[in-house]
């Protein structure tokens, strides 16, 4: 059981003070940079008739809205896509419910309330869509570097850490090559699963600049994320992991669009198609092909703070299982 | 019933198109007149324990979290007061559902998911707060006119309408002075009584510039509402009332924050205490005296846009009662 000071321990700590400040400076630096590229900002629905099911293991929170079964969002992906018939270039910052497993309350690293900073773009390749993962990820944190260096010093956080990210393009791996390069560190990995947390603290532990993990296989994701038409079984996909240890900031991907792929995909992951009705009455209009990512913004913000517990980066923190405001 | 576009029909909307880069040109302008005046933005929970009561008719939703009956956030005012315990100034653009009532489908003004420009500050009087919101309303509605003039034609909107706000100090006329308007004005309006929003196009179509209603009678508003000490029954608070008919922009004032009247306030307006719990420990160990407003987003879009119908200025709609994504 993990036990959280008292909200006013918390909102009063200057750990908690400084977190809000540099999650303050990351979403300026990602607006300033969205802007710039032509992203247009929009506020997304906090509930539906239906959201992603890409949660691996959580589970969504229904709502009675006037008499209909409604979600709360888990994702802003459906809506993301949707978007594009308004805009070609849009992001938000959503928020997201997923009920974790109970046992995720110890690993740092969960909340079952969180944000997202969503980005989704028209026309975009995967290597596109990276290419500004990195950029917001590194205006971001080189605003915190050049305009907060008092809170990284309240946090005993050197800016060194942050040389490799500001200075050399982000690596990349393709998920065979983790698999390989975690079973030669002993940790026993799937070649056809996702990698886990744990897995990822383990990569992430290794290196010290962030890095790109591509190809995830089939199995690990939503009907959202595209398969390669040249490999069969292999997604146009990333995650963006943190060096040190921390793991996981970004997943994205190109995204599938086409209607009867779509159908078929969501067969495969055991979805039922009847559920998506708005979003697939716009499929079979035609939705356009597209990229996106989602960065988890506590988890970028418990990073660039270097705090050891992601809870400790925002004001109301909601650990999995555990009753708190 | 309200008949809505198809989502197709509606994102590809110009007029949707221009009331979302209206809607973050209201954005952009609200930060920067914010910043400027040294508050913090802060990202808010959307499920909690307890939400605010005050929400005149519409219901809560509940939601399942781990077995504990959470509510989805009606408004952000219970973490608003507590957040000053962190930052002397704050503001949030949070989302918030309510289940109006299915008649309100056709008032052309209320949606059952929306956002506030929610904003608190520590020690202030309700002069001050009221500056405040004069001052974030006019700047918005300056950036819009200046640097939106296309979307402006294309809504075929005269940015001439908002010459006097632009130009003069807004109004003020107290909720004795209003009943009396509206009873002159053939409308019958009790003195107790909040002004509904039929009395509040009334009063709206009068004008030609924005106007504060003051000291509305205790009846009429939650708990958080500060009762006068001179003037027992009526409340230190305010709405903002925009003109042409478009009624309401926004609601604010001083804030209860003492323990034992926080508990009496609860009492008189029905709410048992016991429900509150994180927020009552935090006030019965000391909340800053305070003074807020909230500001309802879509209907400040429609206002700047000249919208016929508020779900015209919101990608995404949810119109009481009408199943939407």
């Amino acid at each position: 059981m993990t036990l959280l000071p008292s909200p006013r321990e918390h909102l009063t700590c200057p750990t908690t003070v400084a977190a809000v400040r540099i999650q303050n400076a990351v979403l300026a630096a990602t607006r300033e940079t969205l802007t710039a590229k032509g992203f247009t900002e929009l506020l997304m629905p906090i509930v539906g008739p239906v959201t992603d099911p890409g949660i691996r293991g959580s589970k969504q929170v229904d709502v009675d809205y006037y008499g209909h079964k409604y979600r709360m969002m888990t994702s802003a992906i459906l809506y993301k896509q949707a978007s594009l018939l308004a805009f070609d270039k849009i992001f938000c910052i959503a928020p997201n419910v997923r009920l974790e497993p109970l046992e995720t309350a110890s690993t740092s690293r969960h909340l079952a309330e969180f944000r997202q900073i969503d980005v989704e773009m028209a026309g975009a390749s995967r290597a596109d869509i990276m290419g500004v993962a990195e950029d917001v990820v590194r205006a971001s944190v080189r605003k915190v570097v050049t305009e907060l260096p008092g809170e990284l010093e309240e946090l005993g956080r050197d800016a060194g850490a942050f040389a490799e990210l500001l200075g050399s393009p982000f690596g990349t791996m393709t998920h065979t090559a983790a698999v390989e390069t975690l079973r030669e560190l002993g940790h026993p990995q799937s070649a056809d699963a996702e990698i886990d947390w744990r897995a990822e603290v383990i990569l992430s532990g290794k290196v010290s600049g962030p890095f790109f993990v591509t190809d995830y296989p089939k199995g690990c994701r939503g009907f959202y994320d595209r398969e390669s038409a040249e490999q069969p079984g292999v997604l146009r996909n990333f995650d963006l992991l943190a060096p040190e240890g921390f793991g996981e900031l970004a997943s994205g991907g190109e995204r599938e669009f086409e209607y009867q792929k779509l159908i078929l995909r969501m067969r495969e992951t055991g979805e039922n198609p009847a559920k998506y009705g708005w979003y697939l009455n716009l499929a079979r209009e035609g939705l356009p092909a597209s990229a996106g990512f989602g960065i988890g913004l506590e988890r970028f913000v418990r990073y660039i703070a270097g705090l050891d517990e992601v809870w400790q980066g925002t004001p109301y923190p909601k650990i999995p299982g555990v009753v708190s405001p």
